[in-house]
Formats: C-alpha cells, sequence, structure tokens
C-alpha cells in the first residue's frame, strides 16, 4: 500500500502530508492486512497464492461519494458498503473471498476522524467476511471521495457460477427481499415520505439500513454453487438484471409479481402506495443473489439456505426466448410498467 | 465489466445513458478482454487461473486528473499511463503480466471520443504487454477522472522481489534514466522553462514525452527477479523510493551522485540550472527499477539486461545502517538538499 504517484509539484507542496499518509496508512490500513502475502504493506505489491485446484475469481467495483453514497453517511458504513458490493459479486459466483486491494482517493475535507471510523469499519468487515487487505493506494482528489476495490476470491477449478446458463424449465429463485433499499433511499431523500407510506420509524430504521448496508450473501456461495445453473447479484434492480440475465443465457423469465419477497416494511409502503411496486423492481442496491435452478432442485436449495441463514424464494420460470424478464399480474398477465426505461430490459 | 450500482435516484433519470454506457463497454472495452475467462465482460466477475507453482502478484493503483495526468493530455496516453504505473511495479517485483481490472469514474465533459482513445490506447497497451482486460466497472463521477487499476502478475512460487532484502555490502542499480518526468511536468507547466534550461524542441518532446507516458521495465522483470535481492520501482523519486527501500531492509545506501543515469536533455538543463539537481532525484514519475545487488553478479546483470533493451546503472553501495540515503557528491560528502521535505526520507 502505498500513497502513490503524485503530481510532482503537488508533492513538493505537500511532502509532509505524504509523511502523513504513509503513517495514516501505517496506522490505519496496517491492521486489515492480516496475510503474510500483504508483507504488512510495506512492499509496493502483495503476493496471494490461489488454494490448490481453484480458480481466482475477480471483480473490481467502485463507489463515488454523492453518488453510491451519500456526504453525511457514517465512514464505516461507507467502508462496509464499498466491500460488501464486491464480496455480493463473489457470493453470486459461488466463491469464497480471499481479499482485496482498496484505491481510495480521498477529498480535501477528509481528515483522520473520517479515514479512523473507515477504517474500523472496514477492519470489521475484513475480518467477519476473511477477507484481508492485500494492498492498493491513497491519493488526493479535488473530486468526492472515490473507494475503489478490487476483491479476489476462490472456486475449486472451471465451477464458477456464469451469468449464462440458465435454461428453459429452470425456476428463479432470489435471496432475501427485494426493493428495501430503494425505499430505503427514497426515505433519505424525502422527508414525508415516511408519512405518506405509512412507515413506523423501526421500519424507517430498517430501509435506511438496507440502503447503507448491503447484507452480502456470502453464506450461501457454495450452496449456490452446487445448485445454480445461472446466478448473479442484483444491484441494478431485479428487472433489469435478470433481463441481463437472461439476455446471455439466450432465454426469458416469467416471474410471478406476487411472489417476489417483500420485507414487512416494504409491504406496509405498497399497501399506502401500490404504484411503488415499479420502483422495487427497477431500483438497485438490493444486493441479493438471483439465480436459476432445475426445478427438481429448488426445494433442497431452499432448505439448505435456510439452514444457513439465507431465506431463499422460488419466484418464477424459464422459458425459450431471446432475453426478456416479464413480470406476470395475479391473471398472468404481464404488468405494464409505467417506465420508458424498462423498454432496455427487453 | 459492469456499468456499477448507481444512485437508484439518479438511474431513473438516466436509464438510457446506462444503457449507453453498456454499448460503449462493449464497444470499447470488449475487444481488450482477449482472455476467455473475461467472458467477453458479459458477466459480473472474471476467472483468473494462475500458471502452475506461481505466486500471484497484486498491484492497484489509481492516476486522478489534475493530480496525475493533466486535463489536456491526450486520452490514448492517459489510458496507457493508468496501465504502466501498475505494469511499473510488476516489473520491479520480477513479475509477467497477466491482466488487469479497471474502474472508471467519468466526469460529466468525458464524451465518446475521448472514451475511443482511452480505449485505443489502453487495447495498444494491453497487447503490447500482454496484459488484458478482465473486466471491472464504469462510474459517472461529479469530480476529475479517476482511473483505478488492479494489475495482476506472476512469478515463480516464493520468487517476488521484495522490497526488503538489501545487504551491506549490495550495489545498487537503476534502469533507464532519472528526472525526465519532473522536468517534464515542469515544461508543461512553466512556459519560460524551456529557454532557461536551454532545451531545444527535440529535447523538450522528449522530456514531455516521458511525463506523459511512462516506459515501465517489463522487459528485464524476469532478469531482475534472478539478479535482484531487493527491488521497487522509482515512482516517487529515487530519493525517497530508496530511503524506503533501505527502511525496511534495515540499511544505508550510500549512492555517488555522479552516477546516478541522466538523460542528454536532462544534462543540458543542468548545465544551465545546476540547483535542478536536487529535483531530479525528488521529482516522482520515473517508474524505473531500482534494485540492490550482490556486487558479482551486477556485470552479468547489466550485460544481460543490455540485451533485453535497458540500460542499468549502478549508482551506488549498502552499508549498514538504519533505512537512510545519502547522496556523495565528489569528494565523498553528503550533499546537503535545501527541502525540508528529505528530512522525511532519512
Amino acid at each position: 500500500m502505498t500513497s502513490s504517484k503524485h503530481n510532482p509539484e503537488t508533492e513538493r507542496a505537500s511532502a509532509d502530508e505524504c509523511s502523513g499518509e504513509d503513517r495514516l496508512i501505517a496506522r490505519f490500513f496496517r491492521p486489515l492486512a492480516t496475510d503474510p502475502g500483504a508483507f504488512a504493506l510495506t512492499d509496493d505489491a502483495a503476493i496471494l497464492a490461489p488454494p490448490a485446484g481453484c480458480d481466482l475469481v475477480l471483480k473490481a467495483d467502485a463507489i463515488v461519494g454523492g453518488v453510491h453514497f451519500l456526504a453525511d453517511d457514517p465512514a464505516d458504513l461507507v467502508a462496509k458498503k464499498a466491500l460488501r458490493v464486491n464480496l455480493s459479486d463473489l457470493a453470486a459466483k459461488g466463491a469464497k473471498p480471499l481479499g482485496f486491494l482498496l484505491s481510495l482517493a480521498l477529498s480535501p475535507a477528509v481528515g483522520a476522524d473520517w479515514l479512523a471510523a473507515f477504517a474500523r469499519g472496514l477492519k470489521e468487515d475484513a475480518e467477519h467476511f476473511s477477507c484481508p487487505l492485500y494492498g492498493g493506494d491513497t491519493d488526493r482528489t479535488p473530486g468526492p471521495i472515490m473507494i475503489s476495490i478490487a476483491a479476489f476470491g476462490a472456486v475449486p477449478h472451471s465451477t464458477m457460477i456464469k451469468r449464462k446458463g440458465a435454461r428453459p424449465g429452470d425456476r428463479v429463485v432470489v435471496t432475501g427481499t427485494i426493493g428495501d433499499a430503494v425505499l430505503g433511499l427514497t426515505l433519505r431523500h424525502d422527508p414525508d415520505a415516511a408519512r405518506r407510506l405509512g412507515l413506523d420509524q423501526a421500519m424507517q430504521d430498517y430501509l435506511v439500513g438496507r440502503y447503507r448496508l448491503p447484507q452480502p450473501r456470502n453464506a450461501v456461495a457454495e450452496i449456490m454453487r452446487r445448485y445454480a445453473k445461472a446466478s448473479m447479484d442484483v444491484s441494478d434492480g431485479l428487472a433489469g438484471d435478470l433481463a441481463k440475465l437472461c439476455r446471455v443465457s439466450g432465454v426469458n423469465a416469467l416471474i410471478e409479481a406476487a411472489r417476489v419477497p417483500l420485507s414487512d416494511a416494504v409491504r406496509v409502503a405498497l399497501s399506502h402506495d401500490p404504484a411503488q411496486f415499479e420502483r422495487l423492481l427497477s431500483g438497485g442496491d438490493d444486493y441479493e443473489v438471483l439465480a436459476s435452478v432445475a426445478p427438481d432442485r429448488v426445494a433442497a436449495l431452499i432448505a439448505e439456505a435456510a439452514a444457513a441463514g439465507v431465506v431463499v424464494t422460488e419466484i418464477g420460470r424459464i422459458e425459450a426466448g431471446r432475453g426478456r424478464a416479464d413480470f406476470l399480474d395475479g391473471e398472468g398477465q404481464p404488468l405494464q410498467f409505467a417506465r420508458a426505461a424498462f423498454s432496455h430490459f427487453d
């Protein structure tokens, strides 16, 4: 981990600060670098020897202040979100986390307090998910904070679950509940939303928490790897992400809208404003796992996942087709959504 | 590679653009994803099976617009610089490049032309250095462009060259020439610098080129792995980087200032302004390889590197000590530098 490649003119003016950055790295980030291959962040690079017989699964995802998190989100939760959006992909691919690299661009306003909280949150998750820090770099930016993480996982050779692989006759399943995060974000932006949607304080806290802190489903990654024929994490909205899985698999999906798993808080919100349903399916930040599974294996998957503490729900089926995902009402008719954007999901 | 995790409220307003981003990824970045493990960027993650018996070498480094490159730098060179700063670390660690992940945050001003040139440059280097794209994500940012790359290389198990390992009696060597980039940056910033430093147009072009486009020494990575006891790339200035290597190795370095390799252009500049010498040693962006080598192996290293097209120069020796790097004048006395910053390198 290095304080990296500054414009020499900038460096000239801020050599003290760079040295301060080195100290910050040692103080805050070295405790996360628990693997010997990270050399306690004193080298330019790290080494990782993947487990024998395994492929390395690679994923990079960044979050940007004001875009993926809000300026007043607590720094420890920002750190966790940055790591978890990557862990969620590893979970959906059936991979066991091995570690990550961090590129951190800090805006001028960021001080030691923010960084301390950020590092504390990151350390808690690195330990919880057995995903230590291997290195990275810190930079200053005149723009918003940006946190780029590259995460590594392992799967037995040639067993990564791909998006491609759903076949007609498969069932579509999803973990957890859908739409919590998008309503949580609405609550952050719209002071009147809680009243309008009939949400008490506990429900508001739950929904905002689901926006701020994804719950990646790494607990069922190994189970998914054994059961799923195709899989991805739901991060850009169930409808759009399912359509992506269908396109690359060369199939259609028919989803029974009433079976999409919803939290109690979302059900209350829907009872006050049924039109929100479309947003639940198109909003992002769910970080659940969406998969296609052979019909005779769904019950066993649901049982094993439940034993691992994760609810898996069957929501529909795969049919022959060319990449369309339809949501059916109680009469079996496709729901018509107002959003033009849905045309892009066809 | 995905257009990633947008604030759902943002996504709502820009679903067309997201779809456009997917098209851009397919159009510009898919051609770089030549390894089957990248799944043509149609999955959430990639797989990489490192060569048998090898450790994976991991490195992440980001560059930020206005900090590490200038707004009017050509996009293809920006792309190459972003990759090369990482390739330089792989070279210094003795690693063969395997591939990279890209997180790209695009400012509002970035259009398809910039992106096309960026992708063209990146493709040229991915091919030239046999380092294909495995995935990543694109985001929008209200701030400057930020390009975060995580690069992967391979070394035979347990043979990565570390910063730690320099021993008293070793010789210090460095590839290429030092100080070109910092003068190149000066020329970009200061319209009068060329006249003052006596640099003709060809020399100016050479120096600015060295700032814009690092020449990572991957051609000698394997040679360095066989000869060097400790190694790192020079990216934050020779003096400071050598001090880092000395600190972690628990030694001192004594460098003969007159032996530091300089380009003809830098020699001309120094003849007009000898005080520039300090800047050459403290300025960043050299991207040369600095190493310690047993004294009886220096000549063979220099010969092998020359055969690979890279000049390696012996510049000094390692002695017992605690992390100090001194530059000696013709009388063997340590040069006294004006910059307070040098105190941080002791």
